[in-house]
């Protein structure tokens, strides 16, 4: 009996630590397309002049819920084998919202682990899904904690899907690629915020697998670098401030094991960036795409007008680069707020 | 002589307001179409479940210079067969900037009237693209008096291209409704806002004329209500106020004679809306959508959502609806004032 338990937990264990391929991204995406936005794609000559290179914006803002997060969440939910689960994560809020409308198109319960500090904005489209909604502290551990649990009050029935340490999530997030490969097909580079990783690693095994001299580049906000730490250093390097402060509310916690596995192997960098920064990219992205991103989302367009990105890929005007514009959720407040600290390029 | 001056003023007329058809619009879309975004539909169903109807929104936001105002200005300069023009209009912003471009793309100067309290934004980008600039008051025909003053001033030159009563530009605003049906190709209505009227009418002879079923309709300000208060008249009567009051600055003028004639056999009806529903719709469009629109472009989703719409065309969810998003050019201050007076959505 018991060498039969270690079996079983041994199995799981490879599978949901099995890297990921490009067979896996494929399969998502045919198992997800019926019920996400295949997101435009928007160019702009100001933006290029700017940058110096050929620049295509990939409209994950624009993607139900308001961000990428669905890909994943709905090829995880729809992934389960087990009957009537209650679907239960943590989240700041994209993942949140993401696994609250896949567990709804399922008709699945979801309960959603968040800190007490998420912006309202995401709070309320979390409730508004029909999900339950239990409050962690700002800590990134707290989060575990509380969602554990919830699990435990739910004897069995609940299944944990991790908002990047998750096979079937690193999985669902690739197929951001494979449509902007179908879009773009000839990129040089693409450009992807990191928070736990689980964006960077799906697009990486999915865009090198369709193309192998493809780039794939991180952006990370300078007080929660630990991607661009782990990278210069070899091994797998968490944050070591639990509170990481900057405005980019999406990407504070660390990169995982499953998403490390991939992203030391497949992916060619990652660019720090200030807030600062990243304020003044989400300006430009309003001005001059008019769309509307939340600062999580502006990291590789200001990491794409750094002097490191200069110094990586010098000023070729013909290198074409894909922008993962992954978030749009923020309040019109907090924009304003936000911007007011950055001059305008209307001028 | 006299004979032979007057057959030339009288082709130039002919010429001039000569109705446009489906194939003009057509001719245009070749002249035009290397040097414009193609640009995309999004829906949401949010905004489905609120309107009762399904919605195409067609980012003409994301256009070139941020309105659909490109099209026809593009249109317009590409078919001069004068040697070295130099362009010259008046508009308060959006026809300015598309002048301009047009203009700087065909390697020709520019001269733009503008009203002194257009939008800096407006004004700032006219002049980023190489136009001249001189200076009206806010009154409707101080626009032409000082346009005819700059075009007396090019002894021959000048070349004026109206921002409406023109019938390449009107042809090139039809563009839209070509790539639209292309895109959408069942719509059963189309909703348009109507200035002076050169979109509507494009619009209304393209769409119509590829499906004959299809109604167009128009949204207007109620403080520049000309458009409706034509078509119940059965005759073109211009907005009595010569500086009407609405945050719609693109709204302002009156329709004048080629849209007219266009407007009353082609179009179906002008819903009227306050203000406020308009700035609820942007508020709308940018929470839901993540676009920037700005106020002229957010009267259709307001249309749509009226009492008077219901009237129209009942609570059919399948009615399928092209809302024309047609500028996003707004400053993030002026934008967030405006939405701080409505309630979010995002509860
Ligand atoms: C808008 C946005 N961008 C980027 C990320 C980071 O994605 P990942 O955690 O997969 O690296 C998140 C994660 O929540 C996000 O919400
Ligand atoms: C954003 C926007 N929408 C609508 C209009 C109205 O177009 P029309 O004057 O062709 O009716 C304008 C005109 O400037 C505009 O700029």
């Amino acid at each position: 009996m018991m060498m039969y338990f270690k079996r079983v937990v041994l199995k799981l264990f490879t599978r949901r630590m099995s890297s990921v391929t490009l067979k896996d991204v494929r399969d998502a995406r045919e198992r997800i397309k019926d019920s996400i936005h295949y997101t435009p794609v928007l160019t702009s000559t100001y933006l290029n002049t700017l940058s110096g290179h050929s620049l295509y914006f990939k409209c994950e803002n624009m993607q139900k819920t308001g961000s990428f997060k669905v890909r994943g969440a709905l090829n995880a939910v729809r992934s389960l084998t087990v009957p009537d689960p209650v679907i239960v994560t943590h989240s700041s809020g994209n993942h949140a919202q993401a696994v609250a409308l896949a567990a709804k198109l399922s008709g699945y319960k979801a309960h959603v682990v968040m800190p007490e500090n998420s912006l309202d904005v995401k709070k309320n489209a979390v409730l508004g899904l029909g999900a339950q909604v239990s409050y962690c502290t700002d800590k990134e551990k707290s989060r575990q904690e509380v969602a554990d649990q919830v699990l435990a009050s739910l004897s069995g029935k609940g299944v944990f899907i991790s908002p990047v340490n998750h096979h079937d999530v690193i999985a669902g997030q690739g197929t951001i690629a494979i449509e902007l490969l179908e879009q773009v097909p000839d990129l040089d580079v693409i450009v992807v915020s990191v928070g736990g990783g689980g964006m960077i690693s799906g697009i990486a095994i999915a865009a090198k697998g369709i193309n192998p001299n493809i780039k794939v580049i991180g952006a990370e906000p300078t007080a929660a670098d630990d991607c661009a730490n782990s990278l210069e250093a070899g091994r797998l390097i968490p944050n070591q401030d639990e509170s990481p402060q900057t405005i980019c509310d999406g990407l504070l916690v660390s990169i995982t094991e499953l998403p490390w596995s991939i992203i030391r192997k497949s992916v060619d960098g990652v660019i720090r960036v200030t807030d600062e920064e990243t304020i003044a990219a989400m300006r430009l992205v309003f001005e001059r795409l008019k769309v509307v991103i939340e600062p999580s989302a502006a990291c590789p367009l200001a990491a794409v007008c750094t002097e490191k990105f200069k110094e990586l890929f010098g000023m070729d005007k013909s290198l074409k680069i894909g922008i993962v514009l992954c978030g749009g959720n923020v309040n019109l407040l907090t924009l304003s707020n936000l911007m007011s600290r950055v001059a305008t390029t209307d001028k």
